[in-house]
């Protein structure tokens, strides 16, 4: 069938990737070595042993191209993968553009994100390593809930620590993670020292996902049997997530069509590396392709954060990164987009960004709603408000293409 | 691959069935008549043009066996269909059960549920024949939802009058809605005169289905523009639903497998007919397996309703129809599984029950919930009240057999 008539482009499920694509192998310039937090060297993994097993650490520093994919973990991917990618031809109409625009949905996760790509992962090399326990910070709640499942489905205990404003927006989502056996505490909490600190300083703050990791990190390195497990900003998250934009590219050629744009939003930068990482190689051979990351205007790391060393949560406790970031004290108003309410940006993400490899857009709440709203009523599908913003850049990329009369594909990520 | 290692089962997309099986053409005795509301008499074409279009009335009275289903219904089908049918592995092996259980999901639809497969049709059929507006009722809101969302694919104005103790319970529903560009208003409401009526006598009231749908003809049938939508007990409904059965019964060839029960929960019976009535030509050829409709014991109108003529509203705008009925001014409790609180069945599942091809049974809350937990934390999929109710049955049936030592394999519709 011809692309023009396809509306969702399924891949065969022996073509899920049985590998992990690691963008580490391929760039032009690494980033920086992260640096211990007290003595300001460079990292080593026993820096990180107390809250990483040493499989997820070597992830983080590896520069093979492809990593394999654990038997179990594909067992458990093929419940949601390969995941669809549509051809938005309602979208399209209602814009009048004659530009192609396709969406990766993730949404047919049983968390509906795509966050447990890497929660399964990662609680999968945790139980290997025999820890029983694993931390975490959520915002919006979608890597809290996506966690809950993964430690359910190995027989961990899971404790996140949820930023308030989300925990006061959205109260399913507590219910959600207790659904799956998790226990969920609105952050800053009084279970840990830094929550305390922050509750008498700023009794009415709310929250952010820097205090939250911040508690979680002080939690699990008071137990033995805990670690602790974060859902973006981390090498080995990225690489987890690429498997999204390897199935696109599988997609996308059995419709015979490549991308000029492909378009993410970005928070920590999971979500953008996971579409956008695996179209890198390409790039770099020559191919026109652009990669946009697309951040909230209350939030923005990349287009007004500085290239610099800092800390990912607010009291100091994780290792220093070399990342885009407005001060890990920043805090963002309550947007909706919770999950984007980060200071800072993956390491690998602002490398790329800071080599040209990669662009970065800012945009407002308002009017990335009303462009989630034209989007549900053409498409169907109400996105996430992380998602939208994504929806709002490929739409004024449309309009921007269609005054200069040019025909252009993109491909964007919910 | 064998069936003991596939967890996911997927139609190829040019298999999805072009034709809706209507199981009019096979049952033994067909449902009595409807009759006109006032006169008493059998109904004729006409009494239903105020409210519905002919396509439609048609297809109520058909006894052909197959009906086409529209190509522009099947391009927008293709959205979400076919959709998957899971092998419940993770269950089973909670269960310690050598059962085979299978569930069909219907929530990959861009609305969460089934409902969307008759809500495309109705909009489809309305819009042919020159309707601009549609009023409909809705409990859980899914169907209102299903409706708001294919009107606005077929540019028709909709109105949702939604139960009152559902649109307490659920607020982000009537978000939902509004977001597809629907009106929602909570049932009774005082925009029509039955509405003004109930509330006056009962202000306190929860709602009912039965009210809601009085509300939406008094609504529908004072304007010309405007026509009415049932998401379930109408024999058109199961038709559209019956695309469910057929896929499944494509999908466990794939496998070579086949159900002993079908189990699927029943309010006004749309998601068991979709589900269970492409079986029953299968049944009346002999083959052994058992046709089961879950209700709430909350709302019992098979296990403990009485088979006689009944209004399917309260204020006796409707047709009378000859079904399983609680009586049109029951209100049951106020259940969470809103999509179930209906005090009669479809006709069609009524003289299936009646006539012994199909069983009935009901289940309690608390057990139901149970059940859907454990659905959730093994198969990562959070099911709605309404669906739980035949997982709660499907384990109860997987406890049995396992008593007397057989095997069974279990489908059931989420």
């Amino acid at each position: 069938m011809s692309r023009e008539e396809l509306t969702k482009i399924i891949l065969p499920e022996e073509k899920i990737p049985k590998f992990w694509y690691n963008v580490q192998a391929d760039m032009p310039n690494l980033p920086a070595p992260g640096l211990n937090p007290k003595t300001k060297k460079p990292l080593t993994p026993n820096d990180l042993t107390p809250i990483f097993p040493m499989s997820l650490i070597e992830q983080e520093v590896s520069t093979e191209r492809f990593i394999e994919i654990p038997e179990k973990v594909r067992e458990i991917y093929k419940q949601w993968r390969p995941s669809p990618l549509f051809r938005a031809h309602r979208l399209e109409k209602a814009l009048d553009t004659p530009c192609r625009i396709y969406y990766k949905y993730e949404g047919v996760s049983p968390v509906g994100s795509h966050k447990l790509n890497s929660a399964v992962p990662q609680a999968y090399f945790n139980k290997e390593a025999g820890i029983k326990r694993l931390t975490t910070e959520t915002g919006a709640g979608q890597w809290g809930t996506a966690l809950s499942l993964a430690c359910k489905m190995f027989d961990l205990a899971c404790t996140v620590y949820m930023v308030r404003i989300s925990f006061k927006q959205k109260p399913y989502r507590r219910v959600f993670m207790e659904t799956y056996g998790a226990e969920c505490l609105p952050s800053p909490s009084d279970r840990t020292e830094i929550g305390r600190k922050v509750l008498l300083e700023h009794p009415d703050t709310p929250g952010t996902l820097g205090i939250a990791i911040s508690e979680a990190i002080e939690d699990a390195v008071q137990r033995d049997d805990t670690n602790y497990a974060l859902g973006s900003v981390l090498n080995h998250v990225s690489l987890h997530q690429s498997i999204i934009g390897q199935e696109v590219k599988l997609q996308m050629e059995m419709v015979d069509d490549y991308p000029d744009v492909v378009i993410g939003c970005c928070g920590g930068g999971s979500n953008l590396a996971g579409i956008a990482f695996p179209f890198l190689p390409d790039k770099l051979q020559g191919k026109n392709v652009r990669l946009v990351a697309v951040e909230p205007a209350a939030c923005p790391s990349l287009t007004k954060g500085t290239f610099a060393y800092d800390y990912c949560d607010v009291a100091g406790l994780t290792p220093l990164l070399k990342m885009y970031t407005l001060g890990s004290h920043f805090t963002p108003a309550g947007i909706h987009a919770g999950g984007l309410r980060y200071h800072g940006v993956s390491t690998l993400v602002s490398q790329l960004y800071h080599d040209g490899l990669l662009e970065a857009k800012a945009v407002k709440q308002k009017g990335v709603f009303e462009a989630a709203i034209l989007f549900a009523q053409t498409e169907g599908i109400i996105p996430a408000p992380e998602s939208s913003h994504a929806i709002r850049t490929a739409i004024d990329e449309a309009f921007r293409r269609q005054r200069r009369r040019k025909k252009q594909k993109y491909c964007l990520q919910s």
